[in-house]
């Protein structure tokens, strides 16, 4: 557990399941950065929270997260709401209301049961720890359609002293857009100013949580926090030390969208795609989301198909200026299309390695030298079930 | 039947199924105009048609289809096949070979059966007829996933002369990239220049077949192809003619596209939908695909349920920069969505509308004065359950 951080969790009401919905974290007086949504629709708590970073100056003493209620859609009622959970958390917690950092996730145009929160809040308070089991019960509380929670954790040791990255997160792709929003929030013990957390946490979403997709479309309170507390004593610095942070901050994001991908519901396959020899990583990361929005791709790895020719079909209208015929795609370990051409493959030993529950899937384009790892997952009969009985 | 065209079809072994797979129009001398898939990976019909137009001056004797293989991704091989196509049909009609055109449809990456279809030219030549149940034929044997021909003809008359313009197409959106390419072939009688026709052909598909998608996946084959064969006496003109020949087309285009996505494989609703109040046509063209590219939108509608909050976030990351609070959304006859807030609604006829075979969804954006009608279908296990046991 990084230094510097209590959790709490309870069920407020919220959820009609009457499963835990109301989590707090407090936070010292944390450094912060933070990524939202592109969406143009955001919740309120999107535009509270971001106008609070930046009022604040990136500092963050409070986090407060609901789920069963995205309070988005909701208007000025909503975004009222959300102010007063903010104002009221921070008054009895001794915080500035733009020292507390809100999110919501759940039903999208329902009002925002705030009475139901601020009863809850003394309740919630009392009950925070420093404990795992505490950080756990606070994964729990932000679940939605998600069957498992997801947490990870990095560290490192440096002249005798070990800074920590704890990590948790909620989504299962934007699966349910009224339901499956995507919260990861990142704490650590680190000493590091607003400016450089910034930097980092790009850096390490462009790795991880901005190559991924499940079905392609973006929520409207999509939030990613990095909250670092500076009680570990160690500074990030320059040079090594700010590599070592860099690398446990990655690992905790790449394990987090590893689990938010193969937690994507009707998800039988897990897809690592590698686009490699691009001109560039834009570029590279423009091919990837072609592929893995394909219904037609995601369809024939829903059947363990070694389909080559609708991967090649997305890529072509991806945008990017391709030649077809310097680009070559392996499935697994063996090659199935080379010049833009078919190469003879062993069509059972592709079948078997679609089959299994994570399988490669290699695009070269032979245009330069960047490549990334893009991870996402087939489109199943079991996907639209969910989707299409699900009602508002 | 517009004068001036006459229409063979036939079995030629390229289906396994034994079904007709060949066949072939000879157009007189028409003038013509043609649009092709924007995907970078294109089968070599599309390469060797779209030079030959260019060759000729717009200049089409003959059209040559066959369904079954797509002459795609088969290199340099593919492409020496079908010009080898094209200079024996030219022989056996009298015509050049750059006045012959060629289409393709069905699996990729299958070397072409280039002597299965040169051994049947002569009794396909020999069959070749202007009725009605001729141009039937033809429509027959370019289907492949289709599960109907689909034909649509429009007329008009002037000074005591009718013009007239038959539609044939095949395609039942992308649904398989391996089978399901778009073909569109338009048969008129008027006197026109390819000039005015390439005009007028980009105008009715922007309409049309540029308004419409089933997964928003592009063919590799895609063709639309205009051929006047100038026997009407008519000439296009500029003022009343014209904009009536327009009509004809324009509806003849839109008759086609609404077949093909009614016949979307696994659709089970179409969905009208109205952008409106865009700032720009292009703007609401891209609101309108986000929407229906939408996985968690179609799903949505494959469940008859009125999930505005889907549309409404759909629209929010399509990259247009809208102002959420103006947005409204009506499901047929119901606003459910206004100030981008709920709007209360009849919940259970908004669900009988969406049961429907057909469904108008209108979203209003408050930026300008544009708008489009844009065609699109639901999502359904039955399309996942297609496209995956379907195998290369």
């Amino acid at each position: 557990m990084p230094a510097g951080f209590s959790f709490a969790s309870l069920p407020a009401g919220i959820k009609v399941s009457g499963r835990p919905d109301l989590a707090l974290v407090e936070a010292a007086d944390s450094n912060a950065a933070a990524l939202f949504t592109k969406n143009r629709v955001v919740a309120a708590p999107v535009e509270v929270g971001r106008a609070s970073l930046w009022r604040s100056g990136g500092h963050v003493r409070v986090l407060i997260v609901n789920s069963g209620n995205a309070n988005c859609a909701t208007g000025p009622e909503g975004r009222r709401a959300c102010k007063r959970i903010c104002r009221e958390t921070g008054k009895l917690l001794g915080a500035k209301p733009t020292e507390v950092f809100p999110s919501s996730t759940g039903i999208i145009g329902v009002p925002f049961p705030v009475e139901r929160v601020l009863a809850k809040l003394p309740e919630l308070i009392a009950s925070k720890s420093q404990s795992e089991t505490a950080a756990q019960g606070f994964a729990d509380a932000i679940m939605t359609t998600d069957t498992r929670p997801k947490i990870a954790s990095a560290r490192f040791e440096t002249a005798g002293k070990t800074v920590t990255v704890l990590g948790i997160a909620k989504g299962s792709g934007m699966i349910h857009p009224n339901l499956a929003t995507m919260l990861v929030y990142l704490f650590t013990d680190i000493v590091a100013s607003a400016r450089d957390l910034r930097f980092l946490l790009r850096e390490a979403c462009d790795q991880s949580f901005n190559s991924m997709s499940v079905d392609g479309d973006t929520s409207t309170n999509d939030t990613v926090l990095l909250l670092a507390s500076q009680r570990s004593g160690v500074s990030l610095g320059k040079g090594n030390g700010r590599k070592r942070f860099a690398g446990a901050l990655n690992a905790a994001c790449q394990s987090l969208a590893e689990q938010i991908v193969s937690d994507g519901e009707g998800a039988q396959h897990v897809i690592r795609l590698f686009i490699e020899q691009a001109g560039s990583q834009e570029e590279a990361r423009q091919v990837a989301r072609a592929i893995a929005h394909s219904a037609l791709v995601k369809t024939a790895w829903a059947g363990a198909d070694p389909n080559w020719g609708r991967i090649l079909a997305a890529a072509g209208y991806s945008g990017v200026q391709l030649d077809p015929g310097k680009i070559r795609i392996h499935i697994a370990d063996q090659m199935v299309c080379r010049h833009g051409e078919a190469h003879p493959f062993d069509e059972k030993r592709a079948h078997d390695a679609l089959a299994q529950p994570e399988c490669d899937v290699r695009v070269l384009l032979g245009r330069g030298k960047s490549s990334i790892r893009f991870l996402t997952t087939d489109l199943t009969a079991e996907y639209v079930r969910i989707n299409a009985d699900y009602s508002t």
